[in-house]
């Protein structure tokens, strides 16, 4: 299959790149390398070193043995969105191109204005260039299923049969998120199934859970294949912060109760996942929505089973729990369904432990790369528009 | 009341602005022109001649005897929407500064793209303006029915109450919008509606029907009191398009079969609405949306209904169908409710024949700016991309 892969660069474009090559397909990529930026806008770096774009492109290509086909530019040109598909007649797309940070969304005005115009125009030129290039390729979205937030009733894989005053239809599911971040993933929801209906386009909207960890399976020998690791408050999620803080002997500071439940995958099983829709694409036409995590969990979980692997390292991390930046339900139900996957021979990783011990040998070597950003840390972008660092809330007592 | 009007230069902002000054309110306002840049860039103009801003800023300081606080510039622009907000103060806000034409959006890449920033971003922008500088203000935003596109099932008022799987909710009613332009609408509500709830704002967002008309009640007897009135395939409402075509002496031209049903309420009623709901502010963090049309009619009866107003004037138009530029359903349930203007003291003003009799009395003076313009009649501008000139669905015959 010929795929085209915008955001290369990133967390899961890395190692997505890499693995579609390794299994066969011809790979085509698109970076404007912002997510750099960004990490380093905030102050912070990727714990696990990484290669420079440049020697990405070159290892790529050592280990294909072909050319590798690069546009080095942004989606909010529609030049790069139409010359990446009309010169290359890709198949599939897989859109990763997007700025995936909540806290990032909400500093001030202009990062809001930021995020929902980063997204929704690179999206809205991507569907353009689609319809006007390529219109049989199968565009491969990620969305979040923080899309959603935590309605009171189950999620289901983006549509519901429903019956209101008598009468029935199947709607779209309603979106509820929660940081200008996730809206802007909602916005793309809709422009892409507006998009599919009118232009009869196709499209795998991937509603992801939280991913963490920091391989995709055996480790890289050589480390120009190695992913980035973010730590920091805006780009480090939930699980692979509360490894880096304890790799740097502090605290695993969920936030208040951590009794909120999300979705949760490793690295490894979100790029199997993408790799599922890409062999799997629906008709012309249908805009097909799947909800895609291995297992739901409590974030407060989570910290103890982070807190029990450091343990096997030798490391005593205490679980202290810090004012939540942000503004959200901490007690709610949340069951989400997730089926299309399972379907399609999706066989989930189950084996947290043996992720996360994976992620302590990646990251102790770099403990130094923490300590060095340990600024990054403590949360102290509030939801609220205040930037004040997020307090304990064990009191003095810690 | 002290009301900051965002797109006082509008089809509805001029004759809002009037009225609101007219009624005892302090009125502020903001506009940076760009309606009219639009309508050129069409290649149209308004029908009835209007007066340059700069007039209208002077004439409505006669009529109110104080000076009139002005913000020439664009929401897009933070500094605007934060200095407006800051030094005026307002109890409320209506939020009239958008693009408003689906034809417009769907033009190619570029009008996608710029009608979703324009609207998204200057949304954002009051939104963070608001909660800095005057949290407590009333955002009276115009939406447009067309967020909930023609779904199978009534259309509640924003949010219903459902079972789904055994549990229950009440879950913002999904949008399903036709048009980029649309969606930038459905988009905004996501945004204002999240605004609420983390930032406890309060908010009316009005789905509004198709407003037509020339008039707010009395005709204007001074010409610089007198609003727009677009007829281009663009910029022009589907009854205001059929009085202009039989004004010029033009076949009135539904789109497709016609039998599309929409709520469509006139001018002066729209304003009506709109001062109600400013009237009844919801309670801080409240998030209210309510459907603002006074009765719903299918296309082709108000080409009829046109047709016969026309003849009281000697115009003898006949009613040629054209092929449908939109991509839409021709044939469709369609029941929304309407019940919070109502509760409020909104009495529709059910005079469809009063209100064209108006609309060919103020036009027909003006007839040769039609005619001078005829290339913007016809449209040409399609759904799926191809800038085509929509032919006649009566073939030879007509």
């Amino acid at each position: 299959m010929k795929i085209l892969i915008a955001g290369m660069d990133g967390y899961l474009g890395w190692p997505l790149s890499l693995r579609l090559a390794a299994h066969g397909h011809t790979v085509a990529v698109i970076d404007a390398g912002l997510r750099r930026s960004w990490v380093r806008e905030v102050g912070s770096h990727s714990v696990i070193p990484i290669a420079s774009l440049d020697e990405r492109l070159r290892a790529f290509e050592t280990l294909t043995k072909q050319p590798l086909k690069f546009w080095s530019g942004d989606l909010c040109d529609y030049f790069i969105a139409q010359d990446s598909v009309r010169a290359f007649q890709p198949d599939a797309i897989v859109h990763l191109a997007e700025m995936p940070s909540a806290a990032y969304s909400m500093i001030d005005a202009d990062h809001a204005v930021y995020a929902q115009r980063n997204n929704i125009i690179g999206t809205l030129n991507l569907l353009h260039a689609i319809r006007d290039e390529q219109p049989s390729a199968h565009l491969v979205k990620l969305g979040t299923m923080g899309e959603y937030g935590t309605p009171n009733v189950q999620i289901p894989e983006g549509f519901f049969e429903i019956e209101y005053m008598g009468r029935k239809d199947r709607l779209p599911f309603p979106r509820q998120a929660g940081s200008w971040y996730h809206q802007s993933k909602v916005h793309d929801s809709n422009n892409i199934m507006m998009a599919c209906k009118i232009w009869n386009l196709r499209s795998t909207d991937i509603m992801q859970g939280v991913v963490y960890g920091t391989r995709d399976g055996a480790p890289a020998a050589d480390p120009r294949f190695r992913t980035r690791f973010d730590f920091d408050q805006c780009f480090g999620t939930a699980i692979n912060r509360f490894c880096a803080q304890a790799v740097a002997d502090l605290a695993i500071m969920p936030f208040g109760s951590g009794r909120q439940r999300r979705g949760f995958l490793p690295l490894k099983d979100s790029i199997t996942c993408i790799e599922l829709a890409l062999e799997h694409p629906p008709k012309m036409g249908e805009y097909r929505v799947i909800n895609q995590f291995e297992e739901t969990y409590e974030i407060i979980e989570l910290a103890r089973r982070v807190q029990a692997a450091a343990k096997e390292f030798g490391i005593s991390a205490p679980i202290v729990p810090v004012e939540n930046p942000r503004v959200e339900s901490e007690s709610h139900y949340y069951e989400p369904q997730r089926q299309i996957l399972i379907d399609w021979g999706y066989n989930p990783t189950r084996d947290m432990a043996g992720e996360l011990r994976g992620m302590f040998e990646d990251l102790a070597p770099h403990k130094d790369r923490i300590v060095e950003k340990l600024h990054v840390i403590c949360p102290d972008i509030r939801w609220g528009g205040e930037k004040k660092i997020c307090e304990s809330l064990l009191g003095d007592s810690q």
